[in-house]
């Protein structure tokens, strides 16, 4: 029989397997630094409401400060029997303090002090993630600025559809990391709740100051009510399902850095020290660091499954099930950053290959729509003038030439609204320049937009 | 063959299955108002930039006001070959307006259109929704205020912890529906910005006005990347994500509605008008609603991950892929509208069995805290004091009283801190009403607590 | 108030916004075939153990059959009041035969009754959903056998990897196809067993024989547990994991259809009457049928998701919550159905351009690996065969030149073992052809494994 | 730049946040066992098909022992930059063998080893889990024979429905458990194919012998196509869907036991030994087992559903993506592995509380059913006999008496067919004894179906 510090009412011990099957001590070690800021809060409001002495409260302080240098100099010995980290480190704390450790659990409990450490990790984690995703921002920033000339096919359904420029499509990919920087930011305001002193579900007996433990841990507000503050994982859904959209976008970015490298395309060159090689081929050099990106998505997406099946069908106050809520956080949180991490790394090395771009860009009749547009101009009706050009493509393909290759006579036999000025309108530089408005694709509208992204992100990392 | 409106460049029409297969009229004719109210928005921006005429844009506003009076009346034929709402609509234009209505698709695409589309029915889905929120948190507010007295057994892990006040536990789901509400208005300065004007992924050639569509509409902002304007469906995945979050606190409250109706508990009726009956068995009233709603969570999260999985190997920019993105999201909204609706007119009819509660209360040792916490007051350290009264609750256990039914020279061999004063403390009134810090248990707490979130909630409606 | 069949014992009527929430007729109307044949059955049994008599049975089996006769002319009134389709049909069949349709409900209950229609139902649209697995097989071995000798880059990472032959590549779907058509089989003999008799979920009174009844409706077994019977949906659950697994296969077979149009690779080219256009781009031709079909494998997935969180928190026996099991049910199995049948219609008419493919073949170094497995043959252990050809193709690749356009001396000088014969390995044939053992991709390999494939499946269906 | 396997046609090394970011060693390693008997095999059949000598064959061999002896005595340093299990021990055995080592990787590739190295854990993992299954279920079934004559309530809606014996409803699990047993079964037979010689996805130029290979490890079959072979993860999937079709059923089970043991059921009790306490509450005894089993059935979800969505986009063969089918899939073997294991150990000391059952079925009018049978049996139809039952229940409710305490005289005035029989009708054993055909629940009838149910799992066990 081990002894449990809440065994007083059992009359047997705890079954090993059961030690081990329901120890999170693994998993929630993670969570030392908080749950001892955690504590050294509580004990200091204890002292200034008169529930502990000043003394009791220093020695307390102390006595955490001591275990916290045991656990990062690796001298904490992690026990199944002790269940968790919280345990953990008021058993140590009592070891080394002597019976004023037994004094630190008043008006608390683990619900609501878990609940704690893991909005003080989450706030942490947010503020650092944000950080990475900025980087990765301004690693497209940069690019687009570099590529702002860089003719490329823009694809719908993967057909050629009309020429971008490169760097307008990296900016694509700064409007989607500013959002999830924005989700984020939303979260965090959600996560910067003080739960302590609900204590199991219901509050204390003892003249708490949340308000005091708030402001020292830098919570900007406290839960309002007991039962919600202990059963409440809000916040680690929100951040999940954030996690999973960065994850999404991540797996989008991902996909097209492995079609761009795949030969047929070659529209880009990754460096070689961020691709690996083939056991049994000798000439292969794999885009290996998408692929994981892209795969990752998967487990972040179930990590958000999970936690939101875990808490579906659960009665308040507090479950044990919801001790199942930190691995998959955790895991969601490691891939994510991880994998930013990685790509803004990578991404600062890639080789464009303009002129494949640039090839495929004119196989496609990818400026087919700028000659609709200028029937359109020349006065038929939009309708028309799609029907019009449809048929000099299905002309143009017959013949295996690009549009801009038919001579005027047979593209006047089409409409004889079209005139010599028709070429001007067919080039892709033509196509890309004339899209000029917020938004478009014209390099230099791509280059004030890559100003204005800067700037925005600047702004809100100030 | 028929008559499709981009097949100029096809030689052959589209065969029938595929027809079916891939139309969407059946699940976007829900965006007919959306369609034609963007559609006149984007036809008198053309006309104030000079692409159409003052007479074109009237016949064009005039027009669609007509088709929209057709399919309110339901006077619309709608058929699978001609693909999607946006076409049924500019079709049936052309057909009452003539040539002109060929010229309304200048300078846009279907992916704009249909982006747009999307985010003005989330914006008022998302409106709409917020409202019955609120009217779901007021039913709970008038809840607590009613029964700020009524005791109840708070539980965790299922097993009686401690003594609550039952409308305590109704402000508990005040407080999750709270932020339900502030994810949705985040989301909605998200889903608030103007898609038109990326045409099919590259911008247009013509001098188009973005912002004053966007006035028009009502958006805050306009997308700052076309490429990104057309493939990003963010908003949905976190409209969904938040209605899945919803639906899972919505799924809670069920399964502690089903629980309490249950007759081991009691704890409350629900109105004959509520429940339904067995088609064998002629006892049975059944909270049938409460069932569904807990059903309902389930295919929101399934929803969510749909609409995950579609988005996370696309490459740029729109793929058809896209188009299941609305079949889920529409049921995801009316699912949880629902859902909420039907439980805010269903709980101001609960009927609470406080005696009930009360006989739970008293059965399962929930003042055992209070106990530990006198002792810590009387100078034992709280782990000891959790030790006394745990061997306290294994003799009552044993003899099959109560704690306050033990006599005191017997509470006393326990701890000779015990004196007479303990009884008070141990009685369910005595333990409510010690918890009176902010967010704790106490009748007059949970009163002012009821008064703050009314006024909170007005505030926000406001 | 409405009447209800079950409605005895309350009070007040049924909220209309409860029944409209509640009633599952415009769902489970699909089940009306089952639901009188697993009727007629039930009142057949009940003639034969005598609970009705020979005249009884005679009219209740007639009413049934005019019932059907009225649903199938369009001529049955549905309504939310009589929630479902088990009371729509009870109630109908009573207004047509009098007094005597109240008892066909003796001895059962609507809990064993729609396990036991929706068992009917998945029992038939599992053998209709093989047998078009079965007809896309077939599709993929004529192509195989037609496309045995064309050579196309075989990916691993999407590098070229070795070349294959893209008959072989063919027969891997029909591999997959063939392993979901075994997991459906094996569904089947757990749907095929009958719930029958459980009634409520404690079995009757009545001295029914559940082996009648199953005999009559083709059940090869009978629940061994009344409990159990109404309770489980394993059988949804077990067909939606497989379905997702199989719609898993379709979307991976859609991304390389996708991919193989777009044209920087342009390897195949699907029918016009299988493709789409643009709304605004004149030139687009879209492989809608294959983005489609990739992203209903969203949709499937979420649908099995919602299955799981729905059954995962239910106590035994029946909860209401089951009601939401069949809407995703019949979803899925409409989105795999008809994916499957369309393949099977659009790939008959594939294009395959062969030279597209052998040129991306004959860039990618395919025969890199053979030149190792050459040196291996000349005595060189295969790690240093595997350097020496990594140092070949660094060198050809500065070069910008093939393997096989190597001159001798400068492949000698890499490594003395390379002879004159290294040239044969190094064709795109040779390679293919040295593959000749099981699973290999030499062209007769390929079409023996198109025999052995054709030759499986006519037993499976014979 | 570390010196990898593959490294030949790299100019630069791999940088070291790729290195750790794409190594799995720290996952794989689990795949040791299985790695170095499928690289004996190998071994041994390219001794007997002539291209190892046999000498080379009995070096490789034992130093493969040598290897397995180093892992398993934790002498084998594991580092990031030798990525993988497969690299370890080639890289090893190369060491101590010297250059015959590196002819082991003749005729094969990471592709198709992996591939193999999974199903031969898979295998074993579904035995393991197999035989835990049958413990588990025979642990139910002497539960069966020993509570065969408790009488609980069985509920619907969580409603008090029909009296059931509480062996009866522990035989519904038994069902499950042997389903998920023949699906896991059904399983095995498709993980139970070898798909060495795939090589990277083409096959191989040397002469392997397959059915060697597949004989000396088991494997019943060969897999068709090699490029099936390496890009098939099915049979993950599908084991995923069985676990987390029986964690949905173990997390029924949990939620059944967690209501059981709360204090206004307390149908049962669980052993001190396998529940936990509080760390605030001292009088807390807590079903934390069954909470978990509950909250661990989300992660198996969640494995599911990211396995799902990393397959869904792959086109063929081989991408990288697949590294992250692992870490999932031990984690849902071993969480289901682990649930069941702990559930066979606890559920013997379950402590059934047959008094509490009892008065809770007997106040739920559990016997309403029985009376309208005996009204049909009286002549009454069914529905009708519903009805009048139904006002009964009305009445006594009224009079807040049971159905079996009115008098006669009362009961003929809702239905002169009433008689004095009608007492025997309304207990609770008449009830549950009158229900004695197959899948009923009269105790002799749930006694012979325990019967059966231990003779069935014997025969599987044979």
């Amino acid at each position: 029989m081990s002894e449990k510090l809440w065994g007083g009412r059992f009359s047997t011990g705890t079954d090993s397997l059961v030690e081990e099957f329901s120890a999170s001590i693994a998993v929630d070690r993670r969570l030392y630094a908080q749950d001892i800021l955690g504590s050294m809060a509580h004990a200091r409001m204890l002292g200034r409401v008169g529930v502990l002495t000043p003394e009791e409260v220093a020695t307390i302080v102390s006595g955490l400060g001591e275990v916290r240098s045991e656990i990062e100099a690796g001298r904490m010995v992690f026990r199944p029997a002790l269940e968790d980290i919280h345990m953990h480190i008021e058993s140590r704390l009592t070891e080394l303090v002597g019976e004023v450790g037994k004094k630190l659990h008043t008006a608390r409990s683990r619900n609501d002090q878990v609940a704690t450490d893991l909005r003080l990790y989450a706030r942490e984690a947010l503020d650092d993630l944000r950080g990475a995703v900025g980087r990765l921002q301004e690693v497209f920033i940069d690019l687009a600025e570099r590529e702002a000339d860089t003719v490329m096919p823009g694809f719908t359904h993967m057909q050629v559809a009309q020429p971008v420029s490169f760097g307008h499509h990296c900016l694509a990919y700064v409007e989607m990391l500013h959002r999830d920087s924005q989700r984020l930011a939303d979260a965090r305001t959600r996560v910067n709740v003080l739960p302590l002193g609900a204590a199991a579900l219901a509050g204390t007996t003892f003249p708490i100051d949340r308000w005091d433990v708030a402001r020292q841990l830098g919570f900007a507000a406290i839960a309002e009510n007991s039962l919600d503050a202990v059963s409440d994982r809000d916040f680690v859904m929100e951040i999940l399902a954030d996690l999973a959209i960065l994850a999404v976008h991540l797996s989008r970015l991902a996909e097209e850095l492995i079609l761009w490298m795949s030969p047929p395309f070659a529209f880009i060159d990754l460096p070689d020290s961020f691709c690996t090689g083939s056991s049994i081929m000798p000439q292969k050099k794999n885009p290996d660091v998408a692929e994981l990106v892209r795969g990752k998505s998967g487990r972040v997406i179930g990590d958000l499954v999970a936690l939101l099946v875990l808490m579906k069908g659960q009665p308040l106050a507090y479950n044990r099930d919801n001790q199942e809520d930190k691995e998959g956080f955790f895991d969601a949180l490691d891939s994510v950053r991880a994998s930013v991490e990685i790509l803004a790394r990578m991404l600062p090395g890639l080789t464009v290959r303009r002129e494949a771009m640039r090839v495929q860009a004119e196989k496609g009749f990818a400026t087919a729509t700028d000659l609709a547009d200028y029937l359109v101009r020349k006065g038929l009706p939009f309708r028309d003038a799609h029907a019009v050009v449809g048929r000099a493509v299905r002309l143009a393909q017959e013949r295996a030439m690009a549009l801009e290759a038919m001579p005027l006579t047979e593209l006047q036999a089409l409409s004889p609204l079209i005139g010599e000025d028709v070429y001007a309108v067919l080039t892709l530089e033509g196509s890309l320049n004339a899209r000029r408005h917020p938004g478009g694709t014209a390099p230099e509208t791509v280059r004030a937009a890559a100003t204005r992204a800067r700037d925005r992100l600047h702004r809100e990392q100030a």
